[in-house]
């Protein structure tokens, strides 16, 4: 017998056939003997309908009022369940953020979790019933609706798991696990019977688009065991677990790329305290993410070349911000590219092994790709090279560091 | 200045078009410096869907489940009406049923008002803020939400009225009045300026599908002004007020009509104590609304006639209860017709004023129509009549009693 929360993304429950099939689900794991809660997002399609609404109400809208209206979605679909699972002879019952309550701050849109009261799940698991509840939503301090924001509902389904000492967390989505790359550019991946958090960290901040960084990070604060899995196959995932959990670490456990970058070259900044402070602060001012920062020192010493990457939507804005500072920066030209990529190796066994950037940069240099700009961390090493190479090199790095499939 | 409870029905908040409607009718109120409060349905058809995706999850479902799913309807207009407003500059915010609270007793789906705390909307109130209240929805003691059943947001909006003893509490609605009788049947039919919750008691319980009964009744109970009026054009319209604010009493203000009934006679029943009650009982039994009943005594003194009316969709049943307790009732035959119309003359003035019950007879008379059936309370006389006859009857009467506008 385990506790386990489920999580079922909007195209899991976008339509009442579908719904039945989450209740199915459902029901075999409570027959199992587990003591399931289930977390859901609105029927996809509803959220985009009710945020249209509100868009149509006024361009600037309360992010209040925003929060009530899109928070309906959710609400339904928590009911449908609970009545579907009823249907199947499943004790259970529907719980909004407000009736947990699922406690956050107030930053309507995008609130944070500030605590959650395990009374409800726990009084239904006693009483061996499926709490259901509304991902995505909590409840402010004033007693007002709050939604969570992008990747909400794995994140109110992995804080409730924290909650209650769930010995799971099962994210259902569109993929059956987390792959050593994308199968559509590299057939051969392999699906990963597991991950630690922080590979998990580095794959979901790199573009690999199964779980939200936000989630991650929570289950690793935590320590909430989260599996990925199918909501449409009944096959394991990808478990992601703590360090202890993996008696092997491999060295490389995945290539991950993320496309929608842009490269900007400041060259000859003067180099002298503050200069490279001022390229920055007023980017961070506009919102623009910066993201990989790398700078070199010019031959004669008196000047510096500064080259980061941005989110390509960004691109516009980030030039724009840096020529209207031209007269304070003080640097001599601007180069930039949106035409770019990153491509970057992930494992928490570099750690202790040498020759991980060695062989990536070996690698891509056979293959005739040029490096523009590298960057590394503790377990992932990060090149930005050419677009027109992302599937050449994801390729070649995935055989490279033997993650092939073998059959 | 004046504190004013305004509610608007599904059609009147239809689609964004007219929530932006609805947001300037109020802004025009709030800037004539009254203090208002919103109650909203959902937008027209989205309860259908919410209550259509309940009957798909299982034929038999939880009521408390889907009142959970249906609320949501009523939570979307809600924020999306304090957009709205915003937009236009007036200060709004939403109030789902569980935020005011709204209690209600836990009877999911046809939910009954027990409590309403004032505190929100005199916050509101005070604050020079347009309070937006998601109607037909409470939260039971349990803290689940509830609905109010049919004719629920009226009944939300006149209990809200009474909690803050506001002025006038505003139904706005897609007939513009309440009329003398059905316009469609008489084109001279007037609106009326004031009706007493009498009257609009027997005017709605007799067909006149304006406001609802529950409504009324609240309305009468704590006294709250009422008027009726078209959410589509700015004029005023009908005040439901206690007697006292009426000085002039009409004789009659209203004929009121009712399709659908059925008339059932049994012929030739025992006459001793305890037959009708068996005639009854067993039709309560099966949930069949008997309306008017009459007794006649048989020429003999040892058998009655018992002739009364029922919901004519309820005929079959009703034919078929009485036919199987036939051994125990013991009467001679069962006589039915379907195809009857009740006509009613309401009027408050009737308890001091003889004659308006033979004025009805003689004027149906004149036209050769045959009363079937009557009855009379304190202030209304019911017949009932072949249902070919009703326009020609209610046209009859309307003009007999002068009702018929001047112009």
């Amino acid at each position: 017998m385990a506790r386990i929360v489920k999580k079922f993304g909007g195209t899991s429950v976008g339509d009442m056939d579908r719904i039945r099939n989450v209740a199915k689900r459902v029901a075999k794991s409570v027959e199992d003997g587990n003591e399931v809660a289930v977390v859901v997002s609105a029927m996809s399609g509803v959220t985009n309908q009710l945020i249209g609404y509100c868009q149509d109400a006024a361009t600037f809208h309360d992010a209040r009022e925003y929060d009530a209206v899109v928070a309906a979605g959710e609400q339904i679909t928590a009911g449908l369940l609970a009545i579907a699972l009823q249907d199947l002879g499943v004790p259970a019952r529907s719980f909004m953020g407000w009736q947990i309550p699922l406690r956050t701050d107030g930053i309507h849109g995008a609130a944070r979790i500030e605590e959650i009261a395990p009374d409800a799940l726990e009084a239904c698991f006693k009483e061996g019933r499926v709490a259901v509840v509304a991902g995505f939503q909590g409840i402010a301090g004033d007693n007002r609706i709050t939604t969570l924001g992008r990747g909400g509902s794995d994140t109110s389904a992995v804080a409730l798991a924290a909650s209650v000492s769930a010995d799971r967390c099962d994210i259902y989505t569109d993929v059956d696990g987390v792959y050593t790359t994308d199968p559509r550019i590299v057939p051969k991946a392999r699906k990963l019977d597991k991950i630690t958090f922080e590979e998990m960290l580095e794959m979901a901040s790199l573009g690999a688009k199964v779980l939200q960084t936000r989630s991650v990070a929570l289950a690793m604060k935590y320590g909430v065991r989260t599996q990925v899995l199918s909501s449409f196959e009944d096959l394991p995932g990808t478990l992601v677990v703590g360090e202890e959990e993996i008696v092997e670490q491999e060295v490389v456990s995945g290539i991950a790329y993320s496309r929608g970058e842009a490269k900007v070259t400041i060259v000859g900044l003067e180099d002298s305290p503050g200069k490279v402070s001022g390229v920055f602060s007023p980017l961070a001012k506009h919102n623009v993410n910066v993201d990989m920062i790398v700078q070199s020192a010019s031959e004669d010493g008196t000047a510096t070349d500064v080259t980061f990457t941005v989110p390509e939507d960004d691109l516009q804005k980030t030039v724009k911000v840096l020529e209207d500072n031209r007269g304070s920066l003080g640097f001599k030209d601007l180069v930039y590219n949106g035409n770019v990529v990153k491509v970057s190796v992930v494992g928490l066994g570099m750690r202790s092994h040498a020759g991980v950037a060695s062989k990536m940069f070996d690698t891509l240099a056979d293959k005739g790709i040029n490096i523009q700009v590298i960057s590394t961390s503790e377990i992932k090493v990060s090149v930005v090279i050419d677009a027109e190479y992302s599937e050449l090199a994801v390729r070649a790095l995935h055989t490279a560091y033997g993650l092939d499939r073998q059959d």
